[in-house]
Order: structure tokens, then C-alpha cells, then sequence
């Protein structure tokens, strides 16, 4: 399906149905709004009873050209709750089909013979709105490369949302590798609808793409950035960490004098306010400390959670059964 | 179970259950009737509430030793419409039991105890009857290597009788490669029992093989061939196309000097009548055009939907409940 | 969850309601008598109806580290004949979070996230141990390297149970790999703690581990071993025989010198009580002739059925619904 109208006209939930899912630029505050009060709805259902039939007799096709084992379980669990089911087509893509030269058109257009709703996983950037295009039925962009991945981004205002209250008035801080992160990149796009402060905290070769931070500044939002948590994170409301890979230095001594104002510690989580919320999209490796975990402000396994609750109000919707 | 009686004694469609579903020539066609009855149903039931609870409680183990993410696919969105579900064993299988050594009929016998049906996929010819005198279950040939793979042809014959009415009195042309073509060689051992006209058309070291040919002239069959897609098109009711291989050509410039009559553009299509069909196993890779796709007369991506169908139909009448 | 107060104080059924199942040591007579009553149950409902819906609405992470087509078909045709539904994580779990340097506590506190219960398969000793840790919900080891695998001992008993009446007073035969052999070990730990005989029947370099052997002797039980089946089979209730593999074997001659003594024929079948079974944990080599598959002492395959019902008796009682 075409996803331009809806980047120009902006969704309201009631819209996705039929609709695909292919990039936050989809959304403004006011379908976000709806789509989270959707999202509050599947979790009180899970919370009560475990799960819905309103999906029942409906099929989800799961196509993972990469493995992803937390975004594709998440969005199976969101299905089956919503008494829905899942083919699972998560290995084996690239040895059948496609190894036989089929193209991504093809693939798309014989699951949705099967299928009601396709999500995609794809490595090339622009996959999932050529799936789009080839199919008639609703496509849940999951990742292509590195393009878009809009359910992390919603889950992630979902998740400040949940834990804040509001969007507007907070400051948020990112933190990490800030210059290939899609998580960041799509997030900072829906928040720049808010009315927030954000700060970005990196090393200098890591630092937002330019691009990234003019569209910021032409939105008008208040942008700053540092080089270290500690200046920060006594203020923010959001702490928004991601992973340094040392794979990115070409300078390793250079890697070991930053690293460690990437890494979250009990001790640096002594300065932060009571209130704030220290999230991260995961997998974490050594960029937050375990003895983080216990902290009621670690927010990180809950973010994961609500991922399944956007999940659910999204598939709902694209179906018509928001 | 062995199959035998029902090769030599034709199944109604009441009799599969507890039947298996090996080959091709357990079928004639009156029980070829009685299941386009059953998935003339299953289509209505599907578009109409996108399933059934017929199988609710019944489970069915997808058995693919070699990866076929259409026929899977397939497979597990008909098991699930019908409210049953499905045990994946996609990959891992060479790694796992089968590393250990363990025999195929083993393998089968193990799965019977968790499952109601088992699907086999098998790179071997004869798997698939060496799995059912194994088990006590129904087992369905989803495609032993070169052998058969008789739930496609059952798709096939099901797309032109529900796109022309009858099978009876058409004229059905096969192109490209008709020498290895497992669908081919299994669709035709099925139109051979109707009264239809045939045309082979391949280059000359992709003709059908002469034992297939000699079956269809003792059947009786009106069977012509050709060189050349442009000398058929313009008088066929069914055109269906199978892909050359440049891989089977030894001599390269063979290959060149031929490729193109092989190829279905919207130009061939302009000379073909109004109410053909246009046929094709998938997946296609240049054999069709795409420009071709949007022609009412493309059938293939139907073709793969009513797969579905009759996979629903089988599944349904082996577990007794058509 | 940590395990340590079921060792200690012996779980009841109605005790396993958001626990774990790590290990045969949780288990006493009491207990194990609870849970296979419920498998009766289980057993009965399966073949009346073919599954139930005791736990709609509930989702089952299956998370295989390694391949094991047998254990997870297991699990997930057991959850699925329990009205639930699986998230299946087989493949690709290497290649993805896990090969981003996610730790396993994290993978489970994540999958937690979506699932209600977790089995998981793991080649390392230990790994459920640290799982259960992890995990606020119930985590069932399906298999953690030369560790535990407490759900094919409960199977094993429970196939003895069912099949001869009762433990008590039997002579138990185990004939094999004992040296190696987890399920050896875990059945082993389960039958100390009934009044039987048990005969150990491997070559020299395969015996019993001696740490094993004196557990049994302190536990009081009647001990014996012999290098040769053909000693012991007529006086047996139970010939349990595991695999004797080559590559164990250093000097070929001496496997050559030994092996027909471990292989279960027709013609040492005769000499067997009519009333015997011969079980297997599968899959099975060479070391029982298919030839005695016919036998109706054979119970291996009926083995494998039994797991499907213990599975669904175990998970029940995990989520609270035996």
C-alpha cells in the first residue's frame, strides 16, 4: 500500500485500518495520542485476562530476511495474544525463494495470499516501502537497515509517556552512538513534535548526523550536546542510552579515555533525579551496569514489554479492529 | 499408510480421512470434483470470516527437510484458518535427530505421537511414501526432490477449472522447462485424464520426457509440440510457464539463441485471447515480465492463493472432518 | 526463580504454580505421584478430544540454543493441545541478540516480557539454573548440556509407571552409554528413591560414574552391573538402552569386541518376560533392530507420547491451572 497520503495527511488510529506502518513520519501527536490510548487498552486486557479474541481467524506473516530475536518474538506475542496466529518465516528466507531469485514484490505479493498483515524485516533501507507497494494488504515496516524501525520508536514515546505522564515539558537526554542509531534517529523525529529539551551526549565521532540535528533545530527545538553523562544527568527527566561499539574507533586509545562517560553506574545513577526514567532498546552489553537493574527507574525490560502492547494496538488497527 | 488401494481403487473425498496424500495418481475425477467442492467452501468460509474452527484442537507437524517458504507458508496459514495449529520444523532438522543418525521413518514415527497429520517436504524421491508406510498418521507429500508434488498439481488443476469452468475441451499449453519440471510432469499425469488438448512447448533439450509422452498418447491425449510460445498463444485457454534454466544449457549461445521465445511479455499477451489464463508454479524470476502482472488474465498470484485452499480442503478431509 | 526451597522441601502439584522445573531433585514419590496423575488427566483429554483449553491466552517462549527437534516439537505440541500458543526460538538465537553480546539473563528477562512461561534448551551446565534466576516467571529446563533434562526423566518414569503399574519392587536394567548418558543419570536419581534392583550393563570404559554409582549405594539401593544384556534379560521389568557411540571408543578392536553385546535383536527379545518393556530416550541408531519395533514390549515411541503428556501436566502446573 502507499504510505504517502498518510505522511502528508497525518493518520488518526481510526485511519490505519488497511493502512501500513512504514516510518514515524506517519504520525503527530494527535494519532500517537490515539494509538497510545489503544496500547493502555491492550495492556489492561493482558494484564486482566492474558489476551483478546479479536484477532481471531486473522494470520500474520512474520518475514525476517535477518534474524531478530526480540522484535520478531514481541511482534509474535502481540499477534497471538490478540487470539491471532503467526508463519513464522524467520530462517530459510534467503536458502528458498529468494535464493531462486525471486524478488521482494514476489515474496510480498504471494504471503498476502495467505496472510492479512506482513511484517517486515529487511537489511536494505527503502525494503519495507517497496513490500508496501507491492501489496494490498497492510505491511508493519520491522526494520530495513538502516532506514526506519517505527514500532521501536512508538514504544519507546509510549514508554516515556507511561512513566512521565506527558511528552511535553520534559528534557530528554541521548546517549551513546548517536550517529548510526536508527532507535535514536526515529525517536528524535517524534519528539521533535513535543515541546521538549534534548540533549545528546556522545563521543565526537559519534555525534548526531548534521542533517538529524538541522531538521531539529528547524522545528524549533531546544538542542544541546556534551560529551559526558555526568554534565547531564543530574536534569533530565530521560536518559536514553545506546550501545558504544569500540568497532566504530579507528583510534582504540581514543576508545578507552571516552568510554567510560557512556557507562551507566549505580554511582552515576546517585546524581540522577528521583523521578527520571533510564531506558535503552537492547540488547544492552556493557553500556549499563547489571547492578543498574534493581533500580525502580531502570526502565529498559518494561520498554520491551510495552513493545508488545504497541505491537497489539497496531496490529488491531491496520485491521480494522482498533 | 500405504497408499496403494487408493491408487488403484479412486478416493471419493469422503474416503481420505486417515488417508495419506502421496502422488498424483491417487486421484480421478470424480474425487478431483468432490475436493474443488470442499475448496470452493474453504475459500467462501475464508472470505467471508477468515476461518473456521473445524480442526480446533488438532495439530499438524510441517516437516521441511529442505526450505520452501511458499509451500510452508501455505501449509501452516491453511492449518491455522481451519482453527488447528502447527508444529514448525523448518531448519534444524539436518542438524538435530537427523545428525544423530536417526532413520526417516523414525523420525516420522516420533512425530505421530505429538502430531494428527504430518506434512513431509524431502529432498529424496520416495520420502514421502517411505514416511506414511511409517506412520499411522496422515502424511501429505508437500514435494519428495524429483518425484512428485501432487497438492501443487491439485492447485493447478483447481485454478483453471475455477477460472474456465471445466477442464473438459481446453486447449493447455505448457512452456519451459518440461524435462525436470516435477509440476509439470504431476499436472499432466491429472489433465491426462480429461479430455483436453496439450502442446509442449520447450527448446529441444528441455522437451518432456518420452516416457510422459508415451503415457499421454496411450491416454489418448491430443498432445502437440513446439519451439516457440509465439506460435501457440493466439489458440490456448491455459498458458502455463515454468522457467528455463541458463544452468541447463551446456552450450551458452544455445542458450542466448533460444531464451527469448520463452519469455512472456505483454506483447504475447496481446495476441493471446480474452478469457485465457496465464499460468505459472512460482517463484518467477524473468520468465514473465512484470509489466504482464497487472493483466487480469495473470493468474499466478491466485494460483498460489487457491493453494491455500485446497491445502485446507486436504487437511480437513484427511482428519475426517470435510 | 530460584529452585533451592522445592529441593528442599519436596514440591507438591499444587506447589508448582509459578516454579520452576530445573531438576530431578526437586521431585519426591508425593510429588511425582501428584504430577502424574494430572498427566493421566492430560493423556485422557487428548485422546477424547484432543486437547483443551486450559491455558488460552497463554504464550510459551521456546527458546533453543540448540537444535532438538523432539524436546521442542514436544513442548510445543503440548502447549498447543493446551488451547496456548509458542513463541518457537530455534534458530538463528546465536546469530542475533545473543551474537550482539547479550547476556542470558537479559535474553530471558526480555522474552519474559512477552511469554509466560520459558523452556529453554541450552548446551552449557547450569544455564537453566541462571535463567530461573533471572526470570520473575516459571522457566522448565528443557536440556542444559552434560546437566539436567528433568522433564525425560518424568517421562521415563511415568512410561514405567504406566506400563508395569507401579515403580516399587521392579528390576530396572539401563544398558549403554552410561558413563555420558544425562538421562541415565536423571532416571537414575528418580529410581533411588523407590524400593527397585538396578542393573547396569555397559562396556568397561562406559560404566556408571562412580559418584553416581555411590549415590544409589547410600541411598540403599539394590546395585549390580555386567558387560552383557544377554546376563540379565530374562530377569528384567525394565531394559532401558541408551546408545553406545564409537567415537567414545579409542581402540576400534575393542568396540568391535563389544558391541553386539548392547545391540536389542528379536532373538534377545525372546529371552525377555512377556510383561517387560524396552524404552529408549530416541533417537535410536543401531543399538535396538527395528525389527523388534513390532514387539508390544517395544515402548520407546510410546515413550515420546508420554513426554507430550507430562509436558502438558508440568506446564499447567507451572501457570496454575492443574
Amino acid at each position: 500500500m502507499i504510505p504517502e497520503p498518510l505522511a502528508r495527511a497525518p493518520a488518526r488510529a481510526h485511519d490505519l485500518a488497511g493502512r501500513d506502518i512504514l516510518s514515524v513520519s506517519q504520525f503527530d501527536p494527535a494519532s500517537l495520542g490515539a494509538i497510545f490510548e489503544i496500547t493502555d487498552e491492550m495492556r489492561a486486557i493482558v494484564q486482566r485476562d492474558g489476551g483478546t479474541d479479536l484477532l481471531t481467524r486473522r494470520v500474520l506473516a512474520a518475514l525476517f530476511y535477518e534474524p531478530s530475536t526480540r522484535t520478531s518474538a514481541s511482534f509474535i506475542a502481540a499477534m497471538q495474544r490478540l487470539g491471532g496466529s503467526v508463519i513464522p518465516i524467520t530462517q530459510g528466507v534467503q536458502f528458498s525463494s529468494v535464493s531462486k531469485g525471486e524478488s521482494l514484490p514476489d515474496t510480498i505479493r504471494t504471503l498476502e495470499q495467505y496472510a492479512d498483515v506482513i511484517v517486515l524485516r529487511h537489511p536494505v533501507v527503502g525494503s519495507a516501502k517497496i513490500a508496501a507497494d507491492a501489496a494490498a494488504k497492510p505491511v508493519i515496516n520491522a526494520g530495513d537497515g538502516a532506514g526506519e524501525h517505527p514500532t521501536q520508536a512508538l514504544l519507546d514515546l509510549y514508554t516515556i509517556r507511561d512513566a512521565l505522564g506527558a511528552i511535553d515539558g520534559l528534557h530528554i537526554a541521548m546517549v551513546g552512538d548517536l550517529r548510526f542509531g536508527r532507535t535514536v534517529h526515529s525517536l528524535t523525529k517524534l519528539l521533535a513534535q513535543y515541546d521538549v529539551r534534548l540533549t545528546f551526549v556522545s563521543p565526537e565521532i559519534l555525534r548526531l548526523p548534521l542533517n538529524v540535528m538541522n531538521d531539529l533545530r528547524d522545528a524549533g527545538v531546544d538542542v544541546r550536546e556534551t560529551y559526558n553523562v555526568a554534565d547531564i544527568v543530574g536534569d533530565v527527566d530521560v536518559l536514553y542510552v545506546t550501545r558504544v561499539q569500540k568497532e566504530r574507533f579507528t583510534d582504540l586509545q581514543q576508545y578507552e579515555e571516552v568510554k567510560d562517560f557512556y557507562v551507566i553506574t549505580p554511582d552515576i545513577m546517585r546524581s540522577a533525579r528521583r523521578e527520571m526514567i533510564l531506558m535503552h532498546p537492547l540488547p544492552r552489553v556493557t553500556e549499563i551496569a547489571e547492578s543498574v537493574d534493581a533500580d525502580p527507574r531502570a526502565a529498559y525490560f518494561r520498554q520491551a514489554r510495552n513493545g508488545m502492547f504497541v505491537r497489539m494496538a497496531l496490529l488491531a488497527a491496520v485491521l480494522g479492529k482498533a
